[in-house]
């Protein structure tokens, strides 16, 4: 037998789906819930329909946006000639903090994953193929370094050089800030393997 | 300059309100919003709309309800010459987890906390007074064992005591400083079992 009420079992039911929450957690937010005046939860629930409705990718990079075109594909300060490959809207951002890189994007919205049926077709691939028009002289793979992002960098590659593009991938080292002896040997291989004449 | 559209940005500004969610886990679900079907978004946005339309406090203990008297207060087989005094509808649950006990109750929605600016006023102490009609003979007080939970307890025995009511409360067997809400069935068996007049 439920003691809560059902209206409020289904909002902790829908609470509990959310990523990294669990039933306690799920029950303190559903408190919270009721602790808001009528308006303000009405306000948070239109943010969540209001974010679906609105946010749409971006015609050109795929990245997230609610124009038709992402303000960093619109941007005359950037240069279309770079395309820099990314998994995820997330790293996009993680890279513009960077405040580095002055080319354009590429959103896969996921990367190639045999074990959980992610293939080629499911992600941006199509698209990004479409954006080769000849204008475009290096795409930079910017997937995350580990087994899956290595083996979707691996097989763009293999798509993007024969269309006479250059294609690069970021560099793996030791991060900056990291203390070298917790450093994985893997991470150590590839930083010594990389080392650069200074 | 704000990297997301408008409307994810306000999503997250949102959902970093919930209780127990930083930036991070903010970003990450506003991505898993996002990834749900507009249906389902939706449907989530209702359920937390209609928890705050439906629930209600129930007329009698003050109980969460989506019914004018909860199920507890309206059901035949329980003893209605017991009321146990708790602060939130939580500790309800948590005491109809034990099996112990087959009274009614009374929810305060909080406790005496002068450094909080909550008063006798801001419980539900008027109710819980309107409900001394001679027909109850033991009022079980189950405030958290805390400095404000004993206060409350003190508070309300006192007011309660002169109507010829007994008081009780619930024994120590739940360690003291700790939150009822978290205590294990055992536990809550033996503080029901153990309560002594006061």
């Amino acid at each position: 037998m439920s003691l809560y009420p059902a209206s409020f079992e289904k909002l902790t039911d829908h609470l509990r789906r959310l990523p990294g929450i669990g039933a306690k957690s799920a029950q303190r937010m559903a408190f919270w819930f009721l602790s808001l005046s009528d308006s303000e939860a009405e306000e948070f629930a239109d943010a969540i329909v209001e974010a679906k409705h609105s946010l749409r990718r971006c015609s050109v990079c795929q990245n997230l946006t609610d124009e038709e075109v992402c303000g960093i594909c619109s941007s005359m300060k950037r240069d279309r000639r770079k395309i820099c490959v990314v998994s995820e809207p997330r790293d996009v951002i993680a890279l513009e903090r960077s405040r580095e890189y002055d080319g354009v994007y590429h959103v896969l919205h996921g990367v190639i994953s045999p074990l959980r049926h992610v293939g080629p077709d499911d992600l941006t691939v199509k698209e990004l193929l479409a954006r080769m028009d000849g204008s475009v002289e290096e795409v930079i793979m910017a997937t995350n370094p580990d087994a899956e992002g290595e083996a979707t960098a691996m097989y763009l590659s293999r798509l993007l050089k024969p269309l006479g593009v250059k294609v690069t991938r970021i560099a793996y080292g030791i991060p900056v800030g990291a203390n070298l002896e917790f450093a994985d040997d893997a991470t150590l291989f590839r930083a010594l393997e990389g080392r650069r004449e200074i």
